[in-house]
């Protein structure tokens, strides 16, 4: 019998969106628990670090959102072909981590340094990200690895649905790589299928 | 002939310690560059995303230090033997990434905000995370993840060697599995050769 896949999180994208892509990706069926705020003070201490998303499969839980994606990239056949090209993934995808945490930063800072942090993030923090990621891009071919989709593409492509939300803007649209490799994930007709049928979420 | 290894950082352990017990664990000979902070902007460009530590192997640059350490941790035969065993590896290093992030956003805290930072750290933060994993640790027989020695335990000493240095503590003073394991590491041959001739840095 098939494993049975719970994803328990927010109803947002954020943090769970990567490891909805995979599985999506890789036709896995999976239980999409969305826990409501009031609720997660209650679930807390139920979970292995007091945080989410957690994965369970079969029941065995699993948390941290970016170890939970590598693991599912590897089983849908989305992980390097060598040591060195998962060190290139991996690293990739631990910078798009920094330009989400970079625009959360900014988005949820106090109204005080608000402004300042957004004005950042607009003028500095996001052209250095996007225009070293597009360069990227342009040089592997139309992917973030080696010419070939990985999990990165899915990630960086669920980073930017999610961010896009939570700044009511489009990130990659001074970047055509980035844009078109976004738009590239977003064709995949798996991918497509969940994007059309999945919950709506603000970020 | 062996690969040249090269790792570029400041002159403090921090993100790069971690990378410097893997490579020493693995009696893997390195060339371990300190920039000064002078020194930093003219070379910041040079990297592939303007942040350190870099590893080069053979002039082939990786960034990212906890990407980099996952490499190194396979190379030295320090990774799971499946896919779960090495999710559960990432699940526990990001959870050690996330304390060490708390420990630093405290330490660079501004003026302001430092004095709250650092009790919420001391009271709620570090509590919670030392406790979990020292949890961790015992339910695994003295080991992070399954019974058995993996790059996650590395990381985890490497870390704590900083984070004592910045907090001018021992943070694993009161969680006795936590302080095993890291005194553990610390007195692997390797480890213990490179601690005692590594250059002194105060975090």
């Amino acid at each position: 019998m098939a494993p049975k896949y719970k994803v328990t999180y927010f109803d947002i994208m954020a943090l769970a969106e990567p490891i909805r892509y995979l599985l999506s990706y890789g036709g896995i069926e999976f239980e999409d628990v969305r826990v409501k705020g009031d609720d997660w003070p209650k679930l807390k201490n139920g979970t292995p670090f007091g945080k989410m998303p957690v994965l369970e499969v079969d029941g065995k839980k699993a948390h941290q959102s970016i170890a939970i994606a590598r693991y599912l990239g590897k089983q849908v056949g989305l992980a390097g072909a060598d040591d060195w090209q998962n060190l290139k993934i991996d690293a990739t995808v631990d910078t798009v981590v920094d330009l989400r945490i970079a625009v959360v930063n900014a988005v949820f800072a106090d109204e005080a340094t608000k402004a300042q942090k957004k004005e950042t993030l607009e003028k500095d923090t996001l052209p250095f990200y996007l225009g070293r990621l597009d360069n990227q891009i342009k040089e592997n071919g139309g992917y973030l690895v080696d010419k070939k989709l990985t999990w990165a593409d899915l990630h960086l492509a669920a980073t930017v649905d999610s961010v896009n939300g939570a700044l009511k803007t489009n990130i990659a649209a001074n970047y055509s790589n980035v844009g078109s490799l976004t738009e590239k994930v977003w064709n995949l007709p798996k991918i497509k299928e969940w994007r059309a049928k999945r919950p709506s979420a603000s970020m």
